[in-house]
């Protein structure tokens, strides 16, 4: 994307920043530190990458305040108390989104009685299902398909190759990205006579206001009763969640992470890349699970836990670190068993063991 | 889904319970106990959900008869031995699935020499390649596109978005979710001169009758020879089935499971949510893969398997212990170093250490 | 596929192989040792696989020459040092790929100012954005959707539904599997009183010139900066590759593996299937991460790295041995505290304990 000019004045205005330098000097975009060229913000918000102060062409800094001393003295730029939302005032700025006129593609398939609110854009090879009600301002990209029944609310990008199964409840101010899938079968069977019958899965997958879901995440739909993705949950790519798992507002998880069936996860949890969690567990609210971690039991709300199985996170810190001192223990016990001459299981001094 | 309305007397008979309540109790669907209203039914099968029953508001309850106890004296109810068949036939009764008229919409791109069943149904968008067969009665959804050469059986049903590569071989009563990629190629290379050179991957992709694929799942096809999902197998969202992976009848595999190239899994095995093994391994029938569970050697029939790497489950269980035990471990070890007064390494009773 | 027939000595020639056998001998494809037919070559490279040779019906084999020992005496064969080269040069020519031709399918949607080259096929329904680039002799999947604005080298696959979003730079040679997702948002929130706010996602996602994607793999666009998977790199299914990431060139990293942000993989490197590793995090030249291990601290070059958190592979060795021997460590320290009568903190002979 090709940014706009902003100059040094402009940015510290826009971000609340103290300014240092000339207020006139035209910036064409941030990038990283290492990345910037002479005529763009670099940006320096991480101690780890102080070191790549020394090589940056950057024309101007965004600092924060903690690392501004390791900039050139003389440097131009704008030190502020929280570099993060800096970043993204400036970046919404520097890179404003090109509005596509509102449209219904020629190609689109719309179903009986579908109702479609002012300002929507349907793009190609959409598939919208009969009685589908899709919210004002909503955007449906190219070969989605969204199932009979199905409603979705204002102002809610569906991005390529989203598929909604019939019925899927998806709120307003939602991002899904590509390859979502909402409201799939959940994984439940019974067995009757030594084969597996399918447990009709007649539930709803709900995705709530200002949720956004990653590419390829699947969120399977209720068995009975309903799977939620709460408020402002927002999800990684190629995460599972499973039918009637509930996940509570504001919640974040990261990539790859698989929460089995009717797991409840409280508000404002986080859950780590890769984490994992059993069926029919309660994590808390403010629970956070480390990356990696496998959940095998309840976490209390706020509580961090790590490993696998999930523990406290300091316990297993610890034990970490005793796996570590394994080597160091058994020299210990040996050198023991010298001075007492008490043998080893197979030694002369123990012949009964 | 709106469920059609049976009498408590109709709900006793169709899953062969026993009837405590007026018989012609009307009920509009069921649902779970803490969902559940007063025309629905409500069910209790796990303990764990028992301290919902004092807030449950459902008309009557499909309950098991271990748990029959826990229900207020008087409520109406139905008691079985098994709840989980007893729920799966309600629920079909409850929630009959409407069928959608067999056509091939016009969108649909047909290839040369294609066969179709009688009754077939093919969605909008959906492209078949060239000498495709497809048996009676199945569907095919939205966008799904069929490679040249394939066969997909009878009764089976493609969701939208299903990618079968060329010469997929696809059985009957199958049901593939959206997302599915079948046949894509293995992770194949040999390094000639220091470049990875692609090893073409010729051989087939099958999955047999009467096996579900979750959302998003993938199967590569066989190096040379064949990749086979067997007759039964079930199969969660996104897991990753490689080159050559042979899956036994009636094995069922969680969400995230990743198997490596030319793994063997008997019949009726069970591998849990993110499991994994690596490649040229023989998992045998009946073998257990825990939850998360990393199989790094062959697994004899009808063993479970935890950690990682996977040993059996009880010495798995066993270390767990320990490792919590450790703390405790390095205290009774200076304690008797103290008593001994024998040194640690640095100490100066063992100076030559 | 049906494979062409080859004989026995265009076979030894094709590969530089020694033959032993009629020369003249017919051989139609080529087959594991347990499924093919006497028509057939089998082959035998692993040692794993020396015990399928007594029942096996092959009409001649490719053998290495480790293992030349195990065949019949008089078995037909053709000898070879390294047989996965000889196997990729055997199956090329077993089984040639048929060229479709070159053309745009009339439903293919093609926005303003599309440059296409020579002998370029875009299959049905693909969505080609404004001012994108394509390449000589590329091939464009059904249904695949192209971002305004990307580029796509020569001679370039895309299989079916793949999505690239805006400003997508795909090189030459480049393959794409079925769901690939490139160029998808990262994973980039700030919190601002109290509520997450989605950092704009505007840099580039860059898959370098001989690079393979595995199907249903991300890999999200730069959140500013880019991100880039490298020359040669191969990707198996199913992985994450998160925004700003960069892959060294001719790294092969396998399914189910994920990378968390910033981090940066060297050249040469391997992560072995469900490996993972955290963000801003280095990985040296030509380092291997083994199998479902977790990276949690950068990794040296040419370090091999297991477990989780991932230490050397030799300590993680060492560490997984000691755990199986604790419960033997236990009873010597209970042996040891019962010659010198020291007792455990609730034993009468340490009561202050």
């Amino acid at each position: 994307m090709r940014p706009v000019t902003l100059s040094l004045a402009d940015i510290a205005a826009l971000c609340g920043g103290r300014l240092i330098g000339p207020p006139d000097l035209a910036l064409r975009g941030m990038a990283p530190l290492d990345e910037a060229g002479p005529e763009q913000l670099g940006f320096l918000a991480l101690r780890r990458y102080v070191r790549m102060v020394e090589g940056s062409r950057a024309g101007a800094y965004l600092v924060s305040a903690a690392l501004e001393e390791h900039l050139p003295r003389n440097a131009p730029r704008v030190v502020v108390d929280e570099p993060y939302p800096a970043v993204r005032v400036l970046l919404e700025r520097f890179f404003p989104s090109a509005d596509q006129p509102a449209a219904v593609h020629p190609t689109v398939v719309l179903g009986r009685g579908v109702r479609l609110g002012r300002g929507v854009r349907i793009d190609p090879y959409a598939v919208i299902g009969d009685e589908v009600v899709v919210g004002d301002g909503t955007v449906v990209g190219a070969h989605c398909v969204v199932g009979a029944g199905s409603s979705i609310g204002s102002r809610t990008r569906l991005h390529p190759h989203v598929v909604a199964y019939a019925g899927a409840v998806i709120g307003s101010d939602v991002v899904l990205h590509a390859g979502v899938r909402i409201g799939s079968d959940g994984f439940g069977y019974t067995t009757v006579d030594g084969e597996h019958r399918k447990m009709p899965q007649v539930g709803r997958a709900i995705v709530e206001d200002g949720a956004e879901i990653g590419a390829n995440t699947t969120v399977d739909r209720g068995s009975l009763g309903d799977t939620v993705v709460g408020r402002d949950v927002k999800i990684d790519n190629l995460v599972q969640i499973a039918h009637n798992v509930r996940v509570g507002a504001g919640t974040l998880i990261a990539a790859l992470v698989g929460i089995a069936g009717s797991t409840r996860i409280g508000r404002r949890a986080w859950l780590g890349g890769r984490a994992s969690a059993i069926n029919h567990l309660d994590i808390g609210d403010g629970a956070r699970v480390t990356f990696g971690s496998t959940v095998t039991r309840d976490v209390d709300p706020g509580d961090t836990v790590s490993g696998y199985p999930a523990r406290p996170h300091r316990e297993h810190l610890r034990a970490q670190a005793l796996l570590g001192r394994l080597p160091k223990l058994l020299e210990r016990v040996e050198r023991l068993e010298a001075a007492l001459a008490v043998g080893r299981p197979r030694g002369p001094a123990s012949p009964g063991d």
